[in-house]
């Protein structure tokens, strides 16, 4: 098998010097970039109308090169020490994050041979977005913003806790300071989170906002918090991520006995 | 009291492997998260059309249950060693801040019975919504968050003074700059202050905003002010946040001596 | 001379025990939050209409009570080693930053008897919010923000000349992009200016905004900018205030020499 | 080659004690702020049509001088050694990014003899602000934001990945859930790429939002990963700012053998 040995070097992260499989990720990516292009160009009319069938055409071949890049990567998979066992390892592979943002990405192609109401396939054409998280195979960036919510997580579940408090008991009390003034922006509880929501963010649409005194000290009390509660995942993944970077980089050993400083 | 011993223990948050606490403790949260559920479907005319009668029924089941957990808190915490006697122990549980919470839970519940004005009642169920602050009964989060906000408090509370002034300071600089230009918006000190904290706090509704080169100019200066505003709270609950953390994870140790080098 | 010593530990902020100075401070505390609050009420029509007269009343009363305050200060200040000698000692001594925002807190009641236009006066009514400066004599809080900011002054002006360099060029390139389809909110660069601020601190009032396809690309890229040059202060200020505060609690010092670990 | 020398002296950053460097480089920096304030000046009608043919004549004057000015530098930075062989030295020295930079000032002042479309020109006049850039040449204060921008590129290559990510998948989502509804503001991705920067930076101008339910969710989804998204870059450059501030000043030493604890 090795016909196979090559096939797993190829369609893996290229080691330095081997240019077929460096040739083989760029063109992947190309392809990607150029999908993405053209489902924004398509979404123009003017685009649409310029190049009957192009992105059709276009669509057909590029699902048609990802489904044999997916094959080739589920057949080679068990070249790999982690997916070595024939089936087992195959379906252990399929189900590792990156698989099946691939296996998504493809989804759209597949589904019309089996014959599903069209409605639903124009809806999950959003999926051939997930192609572009395929980069993060070629690239660590992705790979250490995961590490850094990982180890953050625990914080971040925390103020997200808090930022699902803030924005119910705001909308209430914004409910029912409002709901007589303006029916028709604080008339529902959702329509107050609506509001709460685009305020605590900063946002600040100003599609509505409070026009009665209670209101307004309210809103005003809001805000400031507001201010507090971008602080919080703001300081966590800041912290969180030089931590990560600077662990990758080294870490301050003590002189005399070698140890690390930091743990 | 072997009785009031089990209750207690079922009461309090759950220890590893005594089932009937933890059921107890996710049906109380099960609850908490369907009052919410119901206060917001309630403000919506359509699901109040839908079921009459409805919430008022399940409002008062929830009522009833809360009402039971709070006297079984208050009957079964003399156990705690904190709470142990009879009158003053259970008067400096009713205290605590969590207790107090619980009893405005079930507060607008207890009420009607006692004849008020409906319509304070009515202003009174907004309370119902800090039955949410009950969870934090069973997670540690809003603990860390509280923690967090206390090693911070002094220096907080320097840059809430900072806030203030730059609010009350902004507002009537703008006051004097666009009151003639703006009556409706810039007319009496208060409206600039809505104004202020709206820019301060960059949410920017836009429903206010000045007009006049003066006011304008004014006006930049306080924005760019406002994102210096924003980052003194941010890097402080931030920093203090991940300290927080930190602390509870592991201390750097002297390889020499084996004593904390960092306090 | 042992009644001015006695005057300088009143007016001064006062040492635990001693009550008449802690009296005095909160007197002055109190009259300045009133002095905020009466102003702030002056500027609404309908309480200027109500209390005719009481407005120019009180304001008369707390110029006169601040005028005395402010030449007990300025009498007892030689009992303090700073400001010793009789003359040259007063003089340094009203040269402070806290003196001068005293000064021109009282500026607008001296002014008056000088004979000056009336409109003058008017406007320079804006300083007597000053007078909340003065809080800072009694807490350490604007201190510890004061001297936050000096440590780091440098890397502040830093970015200080990055956002307006950011500004000018933005505004430039709006005024070339949109200056065409909008001559009202970009038909000049000063005008460009206002946006582009509203648009680099995130307020984004909505009042002007680019409708152009170059115009709204160049925006784009201005406002994920802007996010950057949020970045930079509200990292640099949330370190330093943080390294400050940690300054003041406790530094590291080395097991073994006793030295400090950070310098 | 004595006055090639002395004129390599006057035109780099001024030396401590030689006076007519120091004239030199206040001269040039205040004649590039008073070209941007006539740039500013010129953009509006008032100023231009009081004072015509100005403009012009100060336009001709300082290209005159900033010609001068670039090829008495060109000229004379053979004598530094990093450019110390007479044409490739100079090549060198005109690649640089300092010098690309001043040869862009002084384009649209060579253009014009060259015959091009007048314009053309009027469009390159926008690269007159990149003078502007020269200041850096006197300060370190750009200096130190390029070291951190360097010191933290792979991070922030990082988070733009995440924000471009972020940006297009919302910006699909967005087109799916409102076109419908208002194809006016979501008819087309780009349109809806707008919507998605506008919010994700916290902008909100307000010119463009969602009205369905469902766009709604969508949106307050992406508004709250937005503030996350502004976390990251803004951890990354505020850490690593004060990281490259405090290498600056001083690394902390261990007192046992006078190494540096901090790499």
């Amino acid at each position: 098998m090795r016909v196979r040995r090559r096939v797993f070097e190829i369609v893996e992260a290229a080691r330095p010097g081997d240019r077929a499989s460096k040739v083989f990720d760029l063109a992947i990516i190309g392809l990607i970039v150029l999908n993405v292009a053209a489902m924004i160009a398509e979404s123009m009319p003017e685009c649409a109308a310029r190049w009957p069938g192009f992105f059709m055409a276009f669509e057909r071949v590029s699902i048609g090169v990802f489904i044999v890049e997916y094959v080739l990567r589920l057949w080679s998979c068990v070249e790999s020490d982690r997916f070595s066992k024939p089936l087992l390892g195959r379906l252990r592979f399929a189900r590792t994050p990156m698989a099946i943002v691939d296996f998504f990405a493809i989804a759209p192609g597949l589904l019309p041979f089996v014959g599903l109401d069209l409605r639903v396939v124009r809806m999950l054409r959003a999926f051939r977005l997930l192609r572009i998280a395929k980069l993060s195979r070629y690239t660590r960036a992705l790979g250490l913003i995961g590490r850094t919510l990982t180890s953050k997580k625990e914080a971040l579940i925390t103020t997200g806790l808090f930022m699902v408090m803030l924005i119910l008991i705001s909308s209430t009390l914004m409910y029912f300071a409002e709901r007589d003034a303006q029916p028709q922006h604080f008339g529902t509880i959702p329509n107050a989170m609506w509001w709460s929501i685009v305020t605590l963010t900063t946002v600040g649409y100003g599609d509505a906002y409070p026009v009665t005194a209670a209101g307004r000290v309210l809103a005003s009390i809001i805000a400031i918090l507001g201010v507090g509660m971008v602080a919080l995942p703001t300081g966590i993944l800041g912290a969180g991520f030089v931590e990560e970077l600077s662990r990758n980089n080294h870490s301050p050993v003590c002189p005399h006995c070698g140890g690390r400083l930091h743990g």
